[in-house]
């Protein structure tokens, strides 16, 4: 038997699943069908109220939609965050359609030129990843005879300790280097536009709340030093993000309140040249990824070799990362459950596969279950971020699934 | 620098990139934009005669088109093959626009209710993966009167040595155990159903000749005994696939002469009770997953501490198993090249990134390339196999890529 991740709390209990007040079979009822995903609305709406409290005055809380671009959750999140954050043409259009141009910034080495003009033309702000792009904003701003909103988005000496992905501290294909970064805020306020700041972004998925308060003091400090060499308060710092959630076993939620609070510490003796900036966090994945629930049927219930195995109609082409394809290296168990299972039902040793025809699709293994057959739901857990979306939903030729935000 | 796989010998050449007759940009001008897959018919067409001259008579050629089910590569394919396997009732859609149903097999562990009539109604072989699909098969062959034509898949205890990815030899969700697939079979030819035979799979992506040899003189044995015990001489044994292709630093392509030559000897020792039955061989990824190209254009070319990178268009989302994230532990570089290279360029070490805001996306890693820059085209090679429909397209909001069939 191998361990699984934890449940989160809120769907914790001891009979059957329960999602905003619906069993599994009253959602797939709602859906029509299996696979699908249910995103709980309250539990995100529960983060961001968390976060804010736990937040000093003035930090402003982004969206990055990249985490979840699932429509109906950007239109309910939008109204409770201050900024939307994107990576693309295509998530400008669902960002635009819950948010003005000028809460949205859009970062990504690789925006093409017809990208940057859309978002200088919408009012989007720019973080700008390299010179090569300042250049081509500011000519794609010329031709269309408009100011264009550009932050500098710098690659920190600062490496986010225990992060799942790093994005700093090393040669990075995102951002301009620090020593750069000064420089180039200076070229483009020199150009005449209308410099939005500094975007830094140490890392991803950490959990260690100290290595968190630790990466913010450096960015602060870094950002107050490019500051001061541009001459200028940078109108906004985005500190990035990097708070993680727990998929793994022996992983634990982090501290918010307590990163709040060291940050609250941090802001009032802020070098001069941060005075009366505003500052952002960006979060994806710690506002959305334990808010969904991936509910998929038992198809096949089967023996080999004296292992047990539950087939199930959906897979890694729903649930890339529960398979363990996706950014990780050792294949660990997401947290599953049966999600209609009763009370006292006995307990075996299970593996739980996709429906997919390869050995990749494994969505659990050898986890600890109440025994389930053939009608019985599973429920894989931390299906928020990084789900459908980061998911190969075309292999193998299977219908796409239902999402539903509930509550 | 790191090394990278080799360049497909069709495509090797000292000026810039010709595929199917045509440049890099004049295929983008086809096409109208980049990123785009470029999949060359001829050589295609060429593995499959090569396959037919390898293999003894009574051979049947399938094509599994999980490995690209691009609908003109399958119409193109279909005259020239067998048969088509399919893992879904999306992809027997596609199936059934190019051949009759009688020529195609449906495996997945998986397979719905709705999917399994689907099948029967429209007479494509159900590749059995367990006794309770046996038996959802002929209630729903019952309740549509028609008599379903019904395989056994088989778990062999055979393992393919030194394949990529093993299925057979384990526990697993695939097939039968071969201890209990001669009953399967009994039941079923006795229930009154057309039985076609065994499939047995042992795994894929092998380049051991040798490991293949064996494989199928043990599957072939296997299939023997599988038929004495059935009494009945199975119309047709799929002896799987398992030929890999050479995507990574040091490894070579297959001999399939060799594999062909020892199965032609071993076809003349048959034991009774496969003398009369058809044998099959069910390829993917070696016959189509060399032919394919991924061309994406260079947006910026950045420095950051010392390092080189070229930023491209495309990215994992179209090339999820070029950046080392799909089925592999060790990230190594595929062979990649600028295709708008000239004849001297300078040479220079560079990391290929793909326009995603994610660390995971990178095509290249520090591998030695002619000096590229904006405007340049990379060409990512071993792109006809697991490439689009095996990625996340959806990741990030970016466009879908084009498809042509080229020549």
């Amino acid at each position: 038997m191998k361990p699984m991740g934890s449940i989160p709390a809120e769907f914790r209990g001891d009979g059957p699943l329960i999602i905003a007040g619906k069993t599994a079979e009253q959602w797939i009822q709602v859906a029509g069908d299996t696979p699908l995903f249910v995103y709980e609305a309250g539990m995100v709406t529960a983060r961001i109220a968390r976060l804010r409290a736990a937040m000093p005055a003035g930090i402003d809380v982004h969206y990055a939609i990249k985490a979840n671009p699932f429509a109906p959750l950007i239109a309910a999140m939008a109204p409770l965050v201050d900024g939307l954050d994107i990576a693309s043409k295509g998530e400008m259009a669902l960002a635009l359609a819950a948010k003005p141009g000028s809460a949205i910034s859009f970062a990504g080495p690789g925006k093409r030129d017809d990208e940057i003009a859309a978002a200088v033309e919408a009012g989007v702000t720019l973080n700008l990843e390299s010179e090569g792009e300042a250049k081509r904003a500011l000519v794609a701003a010329e031709r269309l005879g408009v100011t264009p909103r550009l932050a500098v988005r710098v690659n920190p000496e600062i490496e986010l300790r225990g992060s799942g992905m790093r994005m700093g501290g090393r040669a990075s294909p995102f951002g301009v280097d620090s020593d750069r970064a000064g420089a180039l805020a200076k070229q483009v306020i020199a150009a005449g536009a209308d410099w939005r700041g500094f975007h830094i972004f140490a890392g991803s998925q950490a959990l260690d709340p100290q290595a968190i308060i630790e990466t913010q003091a450096e960015t602060l400090a870094l950002a107050g030093r490019l500051a001061d060499e541009v001459g200028v308060t940078p109108p906004l710092v985005n500190l990035g993000g990097g708070f993680g959630i727990p998929y793994f076993p022996g992983e634990e939620p982090i501290d918010v309140e307590a990163i709040g609070a060291a940050l609250s510490e941090r802001m009032t003796s802020l070098p001069d040249s941060l005075k009366g900036a505003r500052f952002a966090i960006e979060l994806g994945r710690w506002l959305v990824g334990e808010a969904g629930v991936y509910l998929t049927r038992v198809i096949d219930r089967k023996e080999s070799r004296g292992e047990a195995f539950l087939v199930v109609d959906g897979g890694l082409h729903h649930q890339l990362a529960a398979s363990g394809n996706f950014g990780t290296v050792v294949k660990r168990n997401y947290p599953v459950a049966v999600a209609t299972a009763q009370k006292d039902a006995p307990v075996e040793t299970v593996s739980v596969v996709g429906c997919l025809c390869t050995p990749l699709d494994r969505l659990a293994d050898r986890v600890s279950l109440p025994e389930a057959h053939p009608g019985d739901v599973i429920a894989v857990f931390m299906a928020g971020a990084y789900g459908l979306s980061a998911s190969p939903a075309a292999f193998l030729g299977h219908a796409l699934p239902a999402q539903i935000l509930a509550g």
